[in-house]
């Protein structure tokens, strides 16, 4: 199975990311992750896009944040799914970094997530990586009814807590 | 190959849609092209996503407008990867339809593309199907290029007209 | 009389209905509180709306955040009056909330009431209810001039309060 | 049954408002419409609002724009569900209107439909008379079939659109 | 010389409008402060503002929140001018009451000052009595002076901070 | 009585300030009309601003689009009362005007009025001279009025319009 | 003097883009204008900004729309001031390519100018060769005294046009 | 070397300031730092930006919170690029302050970097300075390589920091 890379545009969006990493841990699938920035060191972001085909990389995740280009800057050196995570910053709630990461120019897609979704990157990339993978597929599948049985649960335990107010 | 299913939540979205058909019709993608609701016609929106792994699809995009729920709504019910178009209408510019397609809950991820790009939807959905596929990587490649050269003959063109001003 | 049904998409949207839970039974209308997930249950949700008419309801009220698409999907499902009460998460404000609950395409209405307003979606629940309940107006009438007292109050309170400014 | 009233800020929403008059008309429900402003005429709306359960109404709909204040005013009159209608104007979308009808403070509800959806605000006012009307009921759900049987339609034409793209 | 009336939606308003009770009585000008809402109390804010001119007013100020109908609310019931202060509540920084206090229909004026701005509305009220009060503009000129010299202070305490950075 | 005096910051505004013009004309007020530029000929407009009370005029209105300075500059060189309108220009609806003219800092308020809200500035203008100036009060209500009785009509003339949809 | 490079994304920001240029030839300042985009010709992108100093540029403006990677990729690449006009697209007003634009990390600045503000972006690479170039300010200090005459003239001008209304 | 001015509105802007204070020291450029109003002391703004020139600036950098007119004021009386840092205050994340700074009419351009980004000023500053300075550009290339390199050390000491999660 293909590698995932995890590149974040700085070291402090390692909170958004940590989740992903995790997700992705328990689904057994390896990945690599850097820290690279469009703007402080362009030519090594554009470097890992260039290789990473060759570098056995199925899916690139970028998370970055404010004028968020890393997403963009490293789709436009691969023809990898690009799968940007829009992180917020202390103002404007990551709607800059949403409109930097979703609004692509026609002809190279960028996959956008929600501000801070790094499960739910984590969980699209393994998505992409399981079309071909009826294994981790399989893995997709149980993870989603364990998804619906915590949310009956939950429902249950709301049962008990209700009765107290 | 697998196929890609793209799914509109109004024949009024057919537009948006086009230019990803087209898209993928030129990569040689099969495709099969649905008006489905997730408002008007759920239920067979939740079999449709339901069944697609098994119908032999590998990606689904769902181009919808307003509050846009039609690829939520499928990504709840398939693993398989559900790229979202958020369609414009006469107002807010697209906006209602990009939160409403972006922001998912932990768990189900959507792949937003920018408001109304069909073109980057197509083009997302064959990275897609190309991570396990070299042929079809090779004609990403071969476009990119294209696309290089288009906007270098542009720039050469544009000597010209600057000549006028 | 009918009962409301209270969904939320996740049991972290409590503090949000509790004053809706708390409404609702000192106007002494019966409720049923439930977690049901547009994404995560999506087969729940469906069917409770289905079911709701059926099952002695008379309004639903859908308590959700982010791409709030709970609503939507359970007025998908049923004819009954839908409330939708768009939650705020950390970021946006709840305005990603806001406009998937309020910008439905025609077809297929929900009543939406501002962001985190529990109380005022119990009121306008009731107020539905109350259509052909004089009893539950009556309750409602005298809601309202308690209301204006306690406003008057204050009024003459902030006079003690602000000789001391 | 009851009636259900509908009021405009000004004649000039009567574009918006006309969808609601039709869809009310062809469920065989009673209608008056009105012109009343919050701001020019308010004793008027105040009156209205007051006396409208003594009148025969079930349900008052509120179209405004701009700062859109009729719902507001005709809500702190009445017990009545009053739905409010934001009318988009020349700039904003309307978002002003949205937030000036959805944003109402504790105690005052009012169910807010889409930016000039007045047809679902008919239906909202159909769905809340039809609580305690099986009749209505029945005819909302006639027409939830009917729109399902639309779009299966449109999906079928649009088989034949797709082989000329 | 007139009285100026600062209304508050809410006594929760209280913290943004003591800025303008002081700022006002410093000026020498009488106020009357109440709580009132346009709609909890609509009568008494209905009574309050037709009775203003007979009852020694010169200028109203009005402090609401989210969908801030208060200003909109009093200034349909009189010609003296009413100054709008839209208040932040949790969410949506204010922008919903701002839009609900300054998009007024033709007809009806409110003067908007920024959020939470309570002094700004005070000396807006004072500039506005003064336009017929020479003692009055004596004062608020020699307001001004006061200002650019605390500015002029400021400035040289800033040559000393600067100078440890 | 005191003149008004409309300042905008460009010829292209005229539209928005011809209704305030016809407006003050009305009522008996006089005007005086000027094209002056906060950023263009910021002298001019300075100099206009510290002799408008030494040349009879009680209120200033002033319209710009876009980084809307002028109404923010011109108080900041008078005592006398500010009337901003924010005009909208080819993008973001007078959103950037509008924010540019409400949120002044402490002590230097602009009343904002709504966007392209040329009638309501001199309304405001109107009603800020009539606080001393009984007859102006006197034509202002019969204004407001001849607004009711119009609205009465509309509402009338709306009767006859319904019958035929 | 050194040459100013105006870049645009696509050659559909001609338009936005002459004025700058014409505003630069009228100043005497050569330009050198290229259709670069920093997606699909981004090795173009790099490299022009990598030898701009050598090539005799000193100031570089990027106009680009929607995710406007465009100036930021340039500067991430240079140490020259590089001044980035957000482009409009038909959608969003040019907010989406305002903040891509602006919002650019700490140590690497982009000189933001207004939407579609390619006038701007040639003065303001003119002040900055003027720095260093007398005459060029001269020129620009000229300039500056012809706009004040304009717009004294429009004044002229308007009280005809006033005297119609 | 010309020297830089840094203009704040008001002194709480300090913290906003002293990073590009920091920054120019470090990089050996004089600066001068003032408290200025373009409200509350807009003579002494106009004079300090009428005598900049003479008195040896070569760039103004202003940072102004709210309707950040400060930049726009400045650069209406020098022709000296004038960048303006737009801060945020309490609320709107200091979307007022970009706009006002940012969307500046066609003549006077204001050069604006992101919300309080104090240090991106403080080095487009520098870039300005140094297209006609080549030591203070060896300087900043300098820089951008150790920036490089701080990046690079984080990309290794995340590889530690991962291996615990």
């Amino acid at each position: 199975m293909k590698k995932v890379a995890i590149i974040m545009g700085s070291d402090s969006d390692l909170p958004v990311v940590t989740p992903a990493i995790k997700q992705l841990k328990e689904l057994g699938i390896e990945t690599e992750v850097r820290v690279m920035s469009a703007h402080r060191t362009p030519d090594a972001a554009h470097d890992f896009a260039k290789n990473a085909v060759a570098n056995g990389f199925g899916v690139i995740i970028a998370a970055a944040g404010m004028a968020a280009h890393l997403g963009g800057v490293l789709a436009a050196s691969t023809t990898l799914p690009v799968i940007g995570i829009p992180c917020s910053s202390k103002m404007l709630d990551g709607m800059d970094a949403m409109l930097s990461t979703i609004m692509m120019p026609p002809g190279i897609p960028v996959a956008a997530v929600g501000v801070n979704a790094g499960k739910n990157a984590a969980l699209l990339a393994a998505e992409i990586l399981a079309v071909s993978n009826i294994e981790l597929q399989a893995k997709l599948i149980e993870m989603r009814e364990d998804m619906a049985k915590q949310v009956e649960e939950k429902d249950k335990a709301l049962q008990e807590k209700i009765k107290e107010l």
